[in-house]
């Protein structure tokens, strides 16, 4: 995950962009990990930063943090969140928190936690907004590949594994050229205001075909946004257009393949929850429509898992 | 795994090429997955097949085989081997159980209790033989992106990840250009006779540099006999002079780097055993002397987790 330079350089930039805000103040970094972001906000000014990780990782945290001389600043906590009691409020909470999908196996309930434990009021946090978006995509070939694949294996029938792939979206990196509609904004998410509940949600969503071609899935990805003093946001993107991030794209092959031509609209709904039985999942269920004749109607239901 | 074209077509030829064997025979598939190899002996004649997986892959398995017309020669039965009870002894043993470095997360073992639960005497078992080598490779690149990564990470110390990655063997393809040494075999296991202790083992080996160069790792992988009646098994190789496999290579980088010339001889030893406290790792520790002047040594200690 460090070796992801849009992500990491997009938290420092942001970091340091902050520097006036983080100078003599208190953070707290939920899920530390190797302690990278602390040691970015230390070195930004920060009096104290609070390193939380549950997992094994953090007593690499502490070597690291100490071997780079922050080990009076940056104290690390291997706990669970819930668990931890902090002597004094905290200024500013960092964390990269985003899943794939941004909602899958993501920290985000953990950082709102740690919000309405431990944050000031006006206090920041960095990053504060995400934005889902979703187009549509040709890809035959790939779709072939995955799913096809299934239907003569080795001369044998494997259509129960391939109803099964099916549900299974992919995470991958999806060529820009690919993309057959406009995207579209699903879920725009203040993470200053942002409850529990709001993360399980149905949205309606439009798309219109940039070209006569044929769509075999779904595309979802964030965009991510950090505070700054000046107004201007930093910003990076998970996006089809954007720099590889080991986020990628996420890939909801459709049942049926829709022919669409340029200007065509494309309309339905996405809603997105965490499975009942295991909330670590996710269900996302997408239903669209072609308007025009020849109407194509679908819904399509999804386990990330 | 199915997409391992190399692996699914040498067990498909394995099969097919003993179906003499085959013909009205009990057959048991060992961690059978969805049931692909079970497949192969019922269409080379098996009376009855017993499949066994523990994992719900095997209820993938019943609906896949029953599709395709073998649910009255194939059975199913989803449960851990030591726990089955079987009517009858069995002709042969198939299973794919080979695991990264042909022992990290391996089945073996469980083929062997398998072997002297259910195997009738002079029964086959598919495959019977498998060889791991070792040989040693030039990967300045490589190294320095996965290793030295960690000694400047966005201008911080990770020196204590270093370690730990160095500890970690990669799996992975190595070119063939970049290995430096002749290979040698360092353990050959004939499952027939094989007792589980002797999965635990420590070889002596001596390699010959064909050219003058840098070693910055040893490489292991494994090859693999399926014995046939004319007497010429079918194999495949997991080497980088081989096609690709899922397995790919097994990369131990050292700390220091080796430097030889052409005809210089290297030996040493190498030992492999599951870790004293998690048995599903794997402890492998290399020892290395460079023969000649200017004697390089190095006891190097990895651990498959």
């Amino acid at each position: 995950m460090l070796k992801d330079t849009v992500r990491t350089l997009s938290y420092r930039n942001a970091i340091f962009s902050n520097s006036e805000a983080f100078k003599d103040k208190v953070v707290l970094d939920v899920g530390a990990g190797t302690g990278i972001l602390s040691m970015f906000a230390a070195k930004a000014g920060a009096r104290k930063v609070y390193a939380i990780d549950m997992s094994q990782i953090a007593d690499q945290a502490k070597v690291i943090t100490e071997a780079n001389g922050f080990g009076g600043t940056i104290e690390v906590i291997k706990d669970k969140l819930e668990n931890v009691e902090l002597p004094e409020k905290v200024d500013i909470i960092i964390s990269e928190w985003m899943g794939y999908f941004l909602l899958y196996e993501s920290m985000l309930d953990t950082v709102l936690d740690a919000r309405d434990k431990f944050l000031k009021p006006g206090g920041l946090i960095l990053p504060d907004k995400v934005t889902l978006y979703m187009a549509a995509i040709e890809d035959a070939d790939y779709k072939d590949e995955k799913i096809g694949f299934w239907e003569d294996v080795y001369g044998f029938d494997y259509s129960c594994i391939k109803d099964i792939a099916l549900r299974e979206p992919l995470v991958d990196c999806v060529d820009l050229k690919s993309v057959v509609t406009n995207p579209t904004p699903i879920k725009e998410i203040d993470i200053n205001t942002v409850q529990k509940n709001d993360l399980q949600f149905e949205a309606s969503w439009k798309l219109e075909s940039t070209r006569d071609d044929y769509i075999h899935a779904f595309l979802g990805w964030f965009d991510c946004s950090f505070p700054t003093p000046n107004g201007k946001p930093v910003r990076f993107s998970t996006g089809p257009h954007a720099k590889y991030t080991h986020w990628k794209q996420t890939v909801f092959y459709t049942k049926n393949t829709i022919s669409v031509y340029e200007g065509q609209q494309l309309e339905g709904t996405i809603s997105v929850k965490p499975n009942d039985r295991n909330p670590r999942d996710l269900d996302i269920v997408i239903h669209y429509e072609t308007q025009e004749e020849n109407k194509q109607v679908e819904t399509v239901e999804f386990k990330m898992s």
